[in-house]
């Protein structure tokens, strides 16, 4: 089984690809996301994982795009807990770092852990595990990385500090990709796209479809069509599946309103327990 | 005036700041968002421009989270489309570039212009302005940086091509900030944020609050709260002011639903032609 995933061995995006696809899955990293898409649509690879969300970030609009641009559906979804360490050489010791090295949001997301030691400089790089292959390449023991627990171990560096991001709450959803849809059993999640009008009462006619049903959201958010001034595009995840009668019911009812409307996909919910 | 926004001069928030503060203006540069509500909250500014949402990135839920925690008023919005350039020194042509540097985020964005290019390399930096002012201190004609006009113009390099964004439909909603709330005369907008009991039909009631008074929505977007797993966090703009009778009754109305409701301020609407 091959999964395509966005970035370097040690990435974020690895980890969920291996959470959800297990440890015997190939994992094959791609350099962005347009060509996950890509790679999943030619059958290059069988799965694409890719971010959809953040906690602290937001919605990523870009894989939303991508969604309506391509033809696949979502067959799963996996949520993260993104944990950054201080990442240095085997031998280095907190005193020895002079500069930290990792992607601009890590960095950003670490600030108050970071001005807190006795560091002259932190420098951009393209993403958290490969600035742990950077410390890992030189031999500059005054060099540390912001990355994950598993870029430490599979660059064979050293964990100084674990936990060190401002804000625990921060936690990505990843959507799983196929070129087919999947008919899940239970505990199921649907995710679809539409577009309205922008007409007083509009959403809220659209959202009578699933309160009439008793179906319940778990998501719902409004993005303006660039250069579409008066239309808007809508993303709604709600309980149960597109085989379920009320959910089947509630989408033929909404597209009596809706400009289009794109069933993304069914699939099991990943229940996490945020509190963890 | 005083007015704090996020960044090296020559930024996208600067060139929103001049836009919707004016040239008379005082900008002060400052390192993170958090820093620029401080700044507005113990009067050192008088008032504070951040970004709130892109049309490709999302919603920014750091500064939805920092309007929580601090006790300030939106009185303003503002948007910015985001036209990069690639600029070089003065006397460096297209031909000399062996190396592109900017933000990630922008180096992603020209991506597919990028790689039409004979360029051997592309290095991540903080920001897009601060990266032309880095060519700007160097000598090397070889470097290359991405970001707006107005940075090219404040450092005095010189512009080889212009909008060359993958997407063009790429613009920045900032909001401004003040310590006391504003009370706009016309084509007022207003920003609320409120939370609900995550159970079927929870929303929809919600919404019946603008709809019934014919109150229409130009943003909607639920958040789930970390650490929270049954509450959801809503953000909302709606036409109006809240000192209109509609929408003062809508949102005692939404008090009987919401378990936290906050009124982030009401303020005049950016207009602007997205399809420009």
């Amino acid at each position: 089984m091959k999964i395509a995933y966005l970035g370097e061995i040690g990435a974020y995006s690895e980890e969920a690809a291996i959470n959800y696809f297990g440890t015997e899955a190939v994992l094959i990293p791609h350099e962005s996301f347009h060509q996950i898409f890509q790679s999943v649509e030619d059958k290059q690879v069988d799965y694409g994982l890719v971010p959809i969300e953040n906690s602290l970030a937001g919605s990523i609009h870009q894989n939303y795009d991508l969604l309506l641009h391509h033809n696949l559906s979502i067959i799963g979804e996996q949520y993260l807990r993104i944990r950054h360490c201080l990442i240095v050489h085997p031998n280095a010791q907190i005193a020895d770092i002079k500069k930290i090295i990792s992607h601009p949001q890590a960095l950003a997301q670490c600030d108050r852990y970071i001005r807190q030691l006795p560091i002259s400089s932190t420098e951009p790089t393209y993403n958290t595990a490969g600035s742990v292959k950077m410390i890992s390449e030189g031999s500059d023991q005054s060099v540390a990385a912001i990355a994950s627990k598993r870029a430490a171990k599979v660059y064979g560096m050293k964990i100084i500090a674990e936990g060190i991001e401002d804000n625990p709450a921060n936690f990505t959803r990843f959507i799983a990709l196929a070129t087919e849809p999947i008919q899940p059993n239970d505990n199921t999640k649907t995710s679809i796209v539409f577009s309205l009008n922008n007409e007083p009462g509009a959403l809220f006619k659209a959202l009578s479809v699933f309160a009439l049903r008793d179906i319940d959201m778990t998501k719902i958010e409004s993005r303006p069509q660039v250069g579409k001034v008066w239309e808007y595009l809508f993303y709604i995840d709600f309980i149960g599946s597109v085989l379920d009668q009320p959910a089947e019911r509630a989408l033929e009812h909404l597209k009596e309103y809706a400009l289009m409307l794109r069933v993304l996909g069914s699939y099991s919910q990943h229940k996490l327990d945020f509190s963890e």
